[in-house]
This record gives structure tokens, C-alpha cells and sequence, in this order.
């Protein structure tokens, strides 16, 4: 096929994107091609910001513009109560649902000895740092309810457990919405046993 | 929600790509974010270049580096054998195919009086000039089977039709692949019309 090469390129570069299949970069390329300099360059800055201006905050670990992310300076969020989370997307997430005033620790991912990932390769030393520097009261494991969030969400209990705090994990359940008939056992199982008395 | 600023901007950029929804947009970000700086960069040199490199084919208005098209510039493609489409993206489309090896014309669009598209704002005048400079022996004319483009193939019919050259239209019928039962009935009724003898 004689396609120019500015453009085959461009749909190479774009499918490499994830959830980006070569259909969808061909149409992102063609879009991008007629629209005009400025927005292009728009969304060339913004990538571009994001690699150059973003880092992790030196207290949680979320995406920060400064040493300290929004979160983390914000006065108003109670630093007695600290959410530990896999991600930074995770941190989006729950923000999203305006339920939760605390603060984050982002641990980088999850233990997964298969993968290599041992806990000197999370934020774990970290966290346990900052029970000896901050006043917490109150752990929240929101770790993804998955085996390996799972093994990490024990592996944290246990190690936190000798500091004499609450530690807490996140509900298992049906989610909102969801059909009893098309729920797993195990998601049925667990929403059973942590059925909550009205 | 506190969410670090050039990750924002990030996401919303990325959300008027088409196709990317925010969800769909924080995913990218955040996978770009991740990626080593030379993927990155190589992304974003693409889509410059996207921009920069490319131009229209002065001959048949295809996507191109240089004034001519790779096809056009290519001797071996059958001169005396034109195809219309509507976009450079039909041509890619058809180039896929392996089946055609003639030279195109690119449109630019189809007639539509109410968006304001007349003859004009099309590369039709450019097509009829090519008959005089070209020695072209056959037209197919490969838009969209919709509204617009059947109205579009009509018009162009009846302009070259003094010139004396065979005109022809792709096939309209069932896809390969496709289901009677769940085709629709103006499918089904061209299908019926354009029954082919075996």
C-alpha cells in the first residue's frame, strides 16, 4: 500500500496507544490532520506538560506538580485518616466520589513475586515512615480486590498491626446497579458475609 | 476534585480526539505518563510531522509529501483508470484492498446544499480538467453509498457524460460476511437488482 509516510508513521505511533487498535489511530491521525495548527499544538503541549511538569509527591506518592501534591497541602483534609491506594489513578477515582476527605498513599502497584514486584519495589517503607512522623488515626486499605491487591492488603495488615492503629478495607459487594443473577460467587459469597444489619 | 493541573489539561485534550471519552482520555494520560521519554517524544514527533510533512497531491488531491502522490508518481499504476472517492481516507480503504491499481481523485467531500457544500467547495473543476490533460479511458466512481454520496455520483454522471468515457459505480450489495436476515431492505432490494450471472 503507497501511503505517505508522515502519515504511516503517525498511525504506527498512535497504536501503540493502549485500547488504540490501527482503524481507530488511521482515524485519530486523519482527525488530527484536519484540524487546525493550533489545537494540535494544544494537545502537543499538554503531553508534552505532562512529562515535563508532573512528579510524585515526596509524602503520598500521587502525581504532584510540587514537592507536595494538592492533596497533601490542602489543610482542610483530615491527616488523621490515610487511604492507601495502588495508583495515582486510583487517587482519581475515589476522589471523584466526594465521599472521602483523607489522605493518600499511592504504593506504585501491587506485591507480585511472579511479576518481581517484592515490597522493597512498593512505597512500603515509606509508609510505614510516616506513622512514626504524622499523627495517623486510621488506615484504609483500597487496594483492587483482586489476589494480588489481596496479598498486599494482608501483607500491609500484618505489618502495620504491631503500631496499634485501625486498619480498615474497603467493602466487598455487589456494586451499585448490579444483578444478583449475573454476580460471581465469590462477589455474592463475600456480600453475604459482610452483609451490614438495618 | 484535586487533581494535579497538567494532568487535567492532559485529559481534556485528549477528550476531543473522537472516539476518546474522559475515561478513555485519563487512561492515555496516564499511561503516557508512564512511558520512557523517547516513546513519548517519538508520538509527538509523529503528530508534527503529521502536520508538517504532509500536503494534497496537486494531481488528485491525495495525502502526500511531495507535489506528486506516491501513486501518481508511481508509473507502473494504470493511468487511464480513474477512481473518484470523497477522502484520502477512502483511498487508503481502497489501496488496502490489493484490487485496484489505477490513479484516484480526491473530492474533498460530497454535495450537500444544506452544510453549504456545492460544486464548488469540491475538487470537481480540477476533475473535469484532468479529462483534457489526462488520457483517461474509465471513471468509477467510489463514494459512499449514503444520500449524499449517491446524489454526489448523479451529478458527477451527468457532467462527464458528454466527455464519452465509461463511467462506472462500485457495488452496492451484501458485505461479505454479512447476514440476509439482518441486512436492511434497501441492502437486500440492490442486491435482488444488481444480481450478477454465474
Amino acid at each position: 500500500m503507497q501511503i505517505a509516510e508522515p502519515l504511516a508513521v503517525a498511525i504506527d505511533e498512535l497504536s501503540k496507544l493502549p485500547g488504540i487498535g490501527r482503524k481507530t489511530a488511521q482515524r485519530l491521525a486523519l482527525h488530527l490532520l484536519k484540524k487546525n495548527d493550533d489545537d494540535v499544538r494544544n494537545l502537543l503541549k499538554a503531553i508534552q506538560d505532562l512529562k515535563s511538569k508532573l512528579r510524585f509527591c515526596e509524602r503520598c506518592f500521587n502525581l504532584s506538580e510540587d514537592i507536595l501534591c494538592n492533596i497533601c497541602k490542602n489543610h482542610k483534609r483530615e491527616s488523621s485518616l490515610l487511604c492507601v491506594v495502588e495508583e495515582a489513578s486510583d487517587v482519581i477515582a475515589i476522589e471523584k466520589t466526594n465521599e472521602y476527605n483523607g489522605i493518600y498513599h499511592v504504593l506504585g502497584g501491587v506485591l507480585s513475586p511472579l511479576s518481581g514486584v517484592n515490597p522493597d519495589s512498593l512505597k512500603i517503607k515509606e509508609l510505614v515512615k510516616r506513622f512514626n512522623k504524622e499523627e495517623i488515626n486510621e488506615v484504609i486499605l483500597a487496594l483492587n480486590p483482586d489476589t494480588e491487591g489481596e496479598t498486599t492488603s494482608l501483607y500491609l495488615a500484618k505489618l502495620l498491626k504491631p503500631l496499634n492503629i485501625k486498619i480498615s478495607r474497603i467493602a466487598r459487594g455487589l456494586p451499585i446497579g448490579g444483578d444478583l443473577e449475573f454476580a460471581d460467587d465469590a462477589t455474592i459469597g463475600r456480600a453475604l458475609l459482610n452483609r451490614s444489619i438495618l
